[in-house]
């Protein structure tokens, strides 16, 4: 088991430009990843784990450098949900992301400095059309998908835009489209970001970055993630210390959000998160195909969908609204909303309740 | 009826300086307030309403300078609610506010400008405690107080500061204390602000205003007026006119929360969203008393209770932790839980199904 105790990133280029659902087409793609297990003769044991909103392609082991654990490492693993002695999982970086593949700050070949705003708005549509290339290169046969929260998204996406392909899809804490409300809080990160005075319309690598607007995205985003039952049992109404009695931290609660934002930026950055909010919010398969009926009618995979009862940025009524639709087309789905005072966050943290469920799933 | 078209703000000086809860004192504070009706000779027919997060002493009929209408003014004047025919309705703005009464961009007599943020960090109590010499010049005897979320927490206060003063108590969309989530979203609103590049530790009265923090502010806190539902109601997933494939606004509650942003920083000043978020936070006379009820035990006041069924920044569960401490101490308390599809906004929306519940409690 020593042969997969650190995770390494891969690099896979790809030799043809890609045409993106704005209409522009990219080239020069390069997609970073890692891979869990082993890919078996036949190819088909293999499992593509898709990331949220800021992940990357290190979902599990440790990190050599940072010696960090990847973000899915309780669930990736020998005999772990994902068990790395049966299954070859596949984890990479989005298109649009800032950890290894082409993004917002990858260099623009017609300019030779970072793209910045001209790189091209992309989808979760294309996120997945990029992820196909690396699966293809493998020459893996049939696929299973799995993700949570955005990498649900993704999830979903595959079994839609590879009907055929897919033929187990896990999305977890996920919806087929945000809700208005999930809108209006990207649209503040976002402007948060936008409006802050070291933006330079996008701009900034080689000065301050948007340090201030970035570390408020991230407190409104951590704010979506808990519910009022995680912070209550967090933190409360507790103080740091004594009242200040000045514009200080004095509660717990912001004291846990500053540190999050501050923590952020160093790994982050700001044009990723407009561009991957972006996608988050123009995603709709729903209205692309009419319905989300005619958006699964071909699908081949079977389905396990997990909500959490206090998740309110992916609610269960959204889960809901994917079960019932598959039901109607009469696929293969079973369904779970699990309890947890996590909120949305309980699909990084709530391993133990999945674990049985998706290993299940997967027929172990 | 003619004679209450139109609504006028007064000023009251106080002559002696304040105590505040932070320690220190403040002196020549002025009063900006309104009033609607008479006075009767027993000066027992007055009612103290109270005012949110940004509004201002004028709650009803038409300003004649804007033209526009009182915050509450679906609820108080002839016939309504709060019955201006029969009692006499006095409004005021609070300390630390930006509508006349003294707060960070008052005069400082020790430096002749603004106080910024020199300007003591005053609370809940303080407000209360000011309002109470404005109640006092008029020689009221008894009084009514009523008010919806933050006004709300004022009129419990003075419950709790005056047993022996308040007749009846009417409180709307409103809790004993900020839960963390709404401690969050305050430190996320203070953040934008104070972290604006204008800020310039609060002295910017004679440049640029801190706009763009100020107007992230105001989004965050319309997404907590508005639920899931409403925002549902109001925009849905529409599209302003087509996808822009930039960071434009696209959706309809983009453009929304970016309207409401921007008339915001027009009528607001940053300091005041600063000093008046603190005193929301710091309120809570659980910790103050060690229980709500050693809080309110010497009470003589009749309450009614109001929560709404889409109010997740005020919640339906918050409010009956206030009703059933009141039960427990044998108080006369009256409770009803409205639906509504409105959220939080519903206390200054829905107002024809609180007439009903609030000319009741009355005694009309």
């Amino acid at each position: 088991m020593g042969i997969e105790n650190y995770s390494e990133t891969k690099f896979y280029k790809l030799d043809k430009p890609i045409a993106l659902k704005c209409g522009k087409s990219l080239e020069n793609i390069k997609i970073a990843y890692q891979t869990y297990g082993k890919l078996n003769n036949n190819k088909d044991n293999a499992i593509l784990v898709l990331h949220a909103l800021t992940g990357s392609a290190h979902a599990a082991f440790i990190n050599k450098k940072t010696n960090k654990k990847g973000w899915w490492d309780n669930m990736i693993g020998p005999n772990k949900a994902f068990d790395t002695n049966k299954f070859f999982v596949i984890s990479s970086n989005v298109l649009g992301g800032c950890y290894g593949t082409t993004g917002p700050k990858s260099i623009n070949p017609s300019t030779n400095m970072p793209y910045a705003l001209d790189f091209p708005v992309v989808t979760i549509e294309d996120m997945v059309k990029v992820q196909k290339k690396l699966v293809d290169y493998f020459g893996i046969k049939k696929i299973i998908v799995a993700g949570g929260s955005m990498g649900g998204m993704q999830a979903l996406q595959w079994s839609i835009a590879y009907p055929e392909y897919v033929k187990s899809t896990i999305l977890i804490a996920t919806a087929a489209r945000l809700n208005a409300q999930s809108i209006a809080f990207n649209a503040v990160a976002r402007n948060a970001i936008l409006k802050d005075s070291n933006f330079n319309n996008g701009n900034y690598y080689n000065s301050k970055h948007p340090e201030n607007g970035l570390a408020i995205a991230r407190m409104v985003g951590h704010i979506t993630y808990l519910c009022e039952e995680a912070m209550y049992k967090k933190f409360g109404r507790e103080f740091k210390g004594t009242p200040s009695f000045d514009f200080g931290i004095d509660f717990q609660v912001e004291s846990y959000l500053e540190h999050q934002g501050k923590i952020f930026v160093d790994r982050f950055d700001a044009n990723s998160y407009l561009y991957i909010t972006k996608a988050l919010d123009y995603y709709d398969p729903i209205k692309e195909y009419g319905n989300l009926e005619n958006a699964l009618k071909n699908s081949n995979s079977k389905f396990l969908i997990i909500s959490f009862s206090t998740d309110w940025l992916f609610t269960t009524q959204q889960a809901k609204q994917i079960v019932s639709t598959l039901i109607k087309l009469n696929k293969n789905v079973s369904f779970v909303e699990l309890e947890s005072k996590c909120g949305h966050d309980a699909f990084l943290l709530e391993f133990e309740k999945q674990t049985k469920i998706i290993k299940s799933f997967l027929g172990e």
